[in-house]
């Protein structure tokens, strides 16, 4: 067994064609919503985009080149494309709607775990800041991945500044606001309510904190939301979240929706309405999205974007409705029917027939050869 | 302009359209010849994969990862795939014939020079030494570029063995027979015979070597090479050529191949067949391909094979063939028409319709808006 590094995966024959027949369908219904796929290089400066990269840099993959630039291997796509669509803004008319479908890499924290290499199929929306794209990007999300499986999905929601308020308005302490958000962030809800618990704060502001755990649900929850915020930024979240909701019941994928306002985004770039997306099976979430109104400025523009990443590895790699690859046909033969079994071959390819063409003295064992194929035609001299 | 680094390049919509437009018919006529597809990773570790690679070591980007392993960022495809073959030889009933389309990396070894990192779309046969699946290999480039381009592909093929044989028979000093290759790789014909002419040597072996010059052209060529050989090995190379043409016949491609007997070949790992294919645009070879049957030694295993792989950014940059892609519908909505605009799109794409779904406000200059799409349609309130 010659080995591969940690972390890297092959990709044998029958599980390519499962992974290509998935990542077709899906690309399929993300072009029907009018969206250009663009490609960006697999090596990317780091000052230029590694920087600018929501990825922590420990987990960068990092190498120098011939003139002693520090590149990287991209960690992600959403800075590369914002590279891009900075760049060469002329080329593009706002707002603009991207997709790809590239591998990304991240070094490996500990052993056994994690992919370093996997593949993201995603969409940005660029230059446009209405919640319209924002639920127009989830209902997208939702019927591709519809496209890729029959598993229930399920797509989380929230806003960045419900949270952020929320806890602003009740806990004064900068160091005791970090430590609540790291708590929810390791989704450690007991300790949550340990240490608040433990804090010098007003019932209310307890009251107030502790709601929060129970704001996972329905649009009902908004509601509750509202009445435990007070600020202006924190009540323009929650209506932000109702104008979404109103979307997504106009797009009809409301079914599949839920909000959870306790939920902590992963990505520090999003500034707004950010969401994951669950399939049944699967722990970790399928796909992440939402807004960032922030990152463009880093490329010197003011564009607001949302958008998703499908964790496409992860997604297939858990569905098992692999549908067994057509198998293709073989035609044997000896060294005298070796121009009829080329004639052959040609039409049957012709007629779309996959045909491999195989002189029979280099089959060891025809039984065992047989099965690879759908049937096999032996031509040889009588 | 955010820079990215040299060598590397980023595809916006149409090329990229275009690309995927090309490769899909290409992968299209591999799988038809029976080739099944793999997928390698983008590092491989330096003593594994790197080490056995026929590209030079100095070109390889190379990566240390966090245990201190030196890895590369693959710089070819057939090395990753003979690992994959013998690792995983119980999974392949041989002769097995894989297919691959993937970016390979090299550093770049003078300034605007060439690209860092580019596209190859291959095939390898691997388990048998028939002249036969040579023959295969080069009919399929051949059919495989016809699917890409209207150009004229010729595909010039020759014989590690015979430019070898013909020189150790005819050159004594091993430092001499040396310069003879450096002169040919470099396609210093001039030179070459400026160096033949100034060496001790007899005049029949001048004009053996001499003779090297013109070998090149059709069949008849092959007769004449067998007049300047006595070697065994020299025979042998000349034997299969002609068998190899004879099979080209029955495959009908006969009329896009030449020989060329001085031709070098460029990757040190072939060790019979080998063959370069150019297109009537393109100085550069557009492929290259041959046997190579020691590098599964390296790997442990005694697999002959041979295959080919195509410069697929070489052949795409040149081929002037684009055609406009097809461009989407935009439905254009105000607030009140939210919803019937979704209901419209929905229909549409349910027709195979790209539909981009837009909210006027956010379109600042309509004129240029609609330059984009096939057709507008608005729906505002009266």
């Amino acid at each position: 067994m010659f080995e591969k590094p940690v972390g890297m995966r092959d990709l044998l024959p029958a599980f390519y064609q499962y992974k290509e027949s998935v990542r077709e369908k899906m690309v399929r219904e993300i072009r029907q919503w009018g969206f250009q796929f663009v490609q960006t290089p697999t090596l990317e400066y780091f000052e230029t985009v590694g920087k600018q990269s929501a990825i922590a840099k420990e987990k960068m993959f990092k190498v120098l080149n011939q003139n002693g630039d520090t590149l990287v291997i991209r960690p992600d796509l959403t800075a590369p494309i914002a590279r891009i669509v900075a760049s060469f803004s002329n080329q593009f008319i706002l707002p603009v709607r991207l997709a790809y479908s590239g591998n990304v890499f991240r070094t490996q924290q500990r052993e056994g775990g994690e992919a370093c290499e996997f593949e993201q199929i995603g969409v940005e929306i660029i230059g446009e800041a209405s919640v319209f794209v924002d639920a127009e990007s989830i209902s997208l999300l939702i019927e591709t991945l519809k496209k890729a499986t029959k598993s229930k999905t399920k797509v989380i929601v929230s806003h960045v500044g419900f949270l952020d308020s929320l806890v602003e308005e009740n806990v004064q302490d900068l160091s005791d606001q970090k430590e609540h958000k790291r708590l929810l962030y390791s989704k450690n809800e007991v300790g949550f309510k340990h240490y608040i618990e433990g804090l010098l704060l007003s019932p209310f502001n307890k009251r107030n904190l502790l709601t929060l755990l129970s704001l996972r649900g329905g649009e009902e929850k908004l509601d509750e939301a509202l009445q435990v915020i007070t600020s202006a930024k924190g009540k323009e979240s929650v209506y932000q979240l109702q104008q979404l909701w109103k979307q997504l019941v106009d797009f009809e994928v409301e079914d599949l929706i839920a909000f959870d306002l306790k939920m902590m985004n992963h990505m520090d770039y999003y500034t707004g309405i950010f969401f994951e997306a669950y399939i049944e099976e699967v722990r970790s979430p399928i796909a992440n999205g939402g807004r960032y109104d922030e990152l463009y400025k880093q490329f010197n523009k003011d564009f607001p974007a949302t958008g998703f990443a499908i964790h496409f590895d992860r997604l297939t790699d858990h569905i098992k409705e692999l549908e067994e690859p057509k198998k293709p046909l073989s035609i044997l033969f000896s060294d005298a029917k070796q121009k009829d079994a080329i004639e052959l071959a040609k039409q049957y390819r012709k007629q779309g027939v996959d045909v491999v063409l195989q002189h029979i003295k280099s089959v060891q064992d025809l039984p065992i050869y047989r099965q690879q194929f759908e049937d096999c035609l032996i031509l040889r001299d009588e």
